[in-house]
């Protein structure tokens, strides 16, 4: 029987008992086989549970997925606007920001990688509600990076695709993160400064010799 | 019958025929619905081909899989190779490098992200061969970043993590790339100076007001 061995595929959710661990275990089986490749069954009995005990708790596996995306993205979004919540101004705010959610995406690798991969298989209804989720992380970092052109510390040409590619950097972490390259927090700085870079350009430069 | 209808799912592969038809269904197929998901009768059937004649090209799914990676790989390296070759210096070469990688990721979206997705499937000496080819990427982007740092035009704290940094930031564009955010080239060009400002900081600034 496969049991989630590590918090990398744990849930954030509230509930607890046999509807937690059926959330957890879906997580594991779709990472490691994907959302298709995975029976109810298959979830159930890497939760020892029986197909049945599933249904009492979820109607249908995409509900499970859909759940588990809804909640992930919360919980990564609450964490980084925490995160940023202490920022003394745009510079920091967009550190905060990269080191807490890149550290998100390697501590919570497998249900990230859920949220990031298996988005497609949810219905068009709940596809529109976890694309909602994503457009809150965009709105976020828009402004951070807006605020910083404001006030002359960043330099952006391309706000929008900037903001993208700064949340991209740090969602791809889920896919090649491994610990021997480094603790979360380690790569949730490295990536911090390179987000800074990628926005201020060499605005925060004061002169110094070429 | 699912046919290939795009590029973006076009292996390079030199063979023609049946042999590529299969290829290209199978990209397809693993990208919509997985690798563990997709039967030998499935690839077959969207190839317009029957079961028993897959066999007669590839001993089995999995060597597919191994072949659409290991093909994949090449040809973006290539790519990117021959676009750094005409560089006349780290810069240049980093801003080509990046602009190439990007726009393959975008073009062959489908092809990428059964690359980048579905490696774990692989048996461990395929995985091993296509890490290797991984490593290629790697160490031509670190090369890139040291010559920088060796001529004073980059100022790279961190040669190996920043190279991750830039090519996970390619790779990540075949998750969510779509038409209407920009072609492949313009995503390719605002990524070329990303990658340019993770790499310089301000080490390229001449002295100027702050």
């Amino acid at each position: 029987m496969i049991r989630p061995s590590s918090d990398s595929v744990r849930t954030p959710a509230s509930q607890s008992g046999a509807a937690r661990r059926l959330l957890d275990a879906a997580v594991e089986c779709f990472a490691r086989r994907g959302y298709f490749a995975t029976t109810t069954r298959e979830i159930a009995r890497a939760a020892g549970l029986s197909p049945a005990a599933l249904y009492v708790h979820y109607p249908s596996k995409e509900e499970m997925l859909y759940q588990i995306c809804h909640e992930g993205y919360t919980a990564a979004l609450q964490e980084a606007e925490s995160a940023i919540g202490g920022a003394t101004g745009p510079e920091e705010a967009l550190r905060d920001f990269t080191a807490t959610f890149v550290a998100w995406h390697a501590r919570y690798q497998m249900l990230a990688r859920v949220c990031q991969y298996e988005v497609a298989a949810l219905t068009p209804e709940h596809s529109q509600s976890v694309r909602q989720q994503r457009r809150r992380y965009q709105d976020l970092v828009e402004s951070v990076l807006r605020q910083g052109e404001q006030q002359g510390i960043f330099d952006v040409g391309d706000i929008p695709g900037t903001a993208r590619a700064i949340l991209s950097l740090c969602a791809d972490v889920a896919r090649w993160y491994s610990p021997h390259l480094g603790d979360p927090g380690s790569v949730g700085a490295l990536y911090a400064e390179l987000a800074v870079r990628m926005a201020a350009g060499c605005a925060r430069q004061t002169p110094s010799s070429p």
